[in-house]
């Protein structure tokens, strides 16, 4: 079977399928790529190898279906929501605040979409690394409309991008579910560091930009 | 030989070990400890594979001295001139500028200290833990401080110092030596986000913390 680059509509509504690629996402996570063998995979989802092999068509596969997964539930749960928002501080709180939730909820998946990129092919590395910029360009765009407006502190936006990624990104290193702070909390935290980071506190009164350019020059 | 857990002075005055951990750091960036065999990082340094165990005892000693070294690079950078700073806004800022300027000089030696932590024995890993504990208590009571004297905006100290930290650990997965910003430039940005992220703007007025008490609870 298998799913392809473009998204993994089974592993939403195949309830096995999900279960196993999610146990071998945690193991992936824990013990790293080239440590995990498809035999342990098999055996911490009580199935046999052949059985395994009826739901992934080999390891390396496994890993990329991991990390397009990982990729639609950003899409799905960060970027779709964000990107019809026409404030940009708006739309930047609601990329922030909805990415940290979903890594306190789904740490592995988007842990191994972090580290393990390099044991992918090629072809595959190209078509996970085209995804991951198309998001991260979608955050440095909301971080260069708000320059526009001159709500943003004088830093350089791509700088910013990375940072505010890597901010986010960096909760599935230290997170513990069930550790003193609810996952809520977090994202309110991480969410307003982040704005803090790149806007002035009170944005300059007197814009000299009209709140209709301003709309206008929003992707929606 | 070996380099004991404290420190590895050897990879700082010997140019040859220098030379080989540096490569080695290299390419377990590149492709991963469990996919760098000694065999491959024997040949990249022009030595036989006994040659290499003269300088290296095994697979994980490397790894572990790997971390060692960039844990003294950490301390000797920042930490120890960061440390005695009785100001905790300039102790922040020079703790994440040092930071990041070390990160985009040596980032294979930090990145794998980030990425192979559980490649490492369990004594090993406690080891390498301890100390990155130790900077990081520095961050967050740095951020204490802060949070004491009223400058800081109503954010977590905690969670605030996990965020500048990624920040600044992210920086070895998108800098690229000889891009379009130099290094310093980096730093300076990197700097002002992170201030941005936790301080208010302009602190605000009427302190009610005298600066000699603050002076005090500072740790020198």
């Amino acid at each position: 079977m298998g799913v392809n680059s473009k998204s993994s509509p089974k592993l939403f509504t195949d309830e096995r399928a999900g279960a196993i690629y999610r146990t071998a996402a945690a193991m992936i996570y824990e013990k790293g790529f080239e440590a995990t063998s498809m035999s342990a995979i098999a055996e911490a989802v009580n199935l046999t190898k052949p059985g395994l092999y009826y739901y992934v068509k080999g390891k390396k596969e496994l890993l990329f279906d991991l990390m397009s997964f990982a990729m639609d539930l950003l899409d799905h749960e960060v970027v779709e929501p964000a990107r019809p928002i026409v404030d940009a501080e708006t739309r930047l709180r609601t990329i922030v605040h909805r990415h940290a939730l979903l890594l306190t909820r789904e740490p592995s998946p988007v842990g191994i979409l972090i580290d393990e990129t390099r044991s992918l092919t090629a072809a595959q590395r190209t078509a996970i690394e085209r995804r991951k910029r198309a998001y991260f360009d979608l955050v440095r765009q909301t971080l260069q409309t708000l320059q526009d407006e001159k709500k943003m502190r004088p830093v350089d936006a791509t700088v910013a991008a990375f940072s505010l990624l890597g901010m986010v990104m960096w909760i599935s290193r230290w997170y513990t579910a069930g550790g003193r702070m609810p996952s809520e909390a977090v994202a309110e935290n991480i969410t307003e560091i982040a704005v803090g980071a790149v806007l002035h506190d009170h944005p300059p009164a007197g814009l000299d930009v009209p709140a209709a350019t301003v709309r206008a020059s929003v992707p929606v």
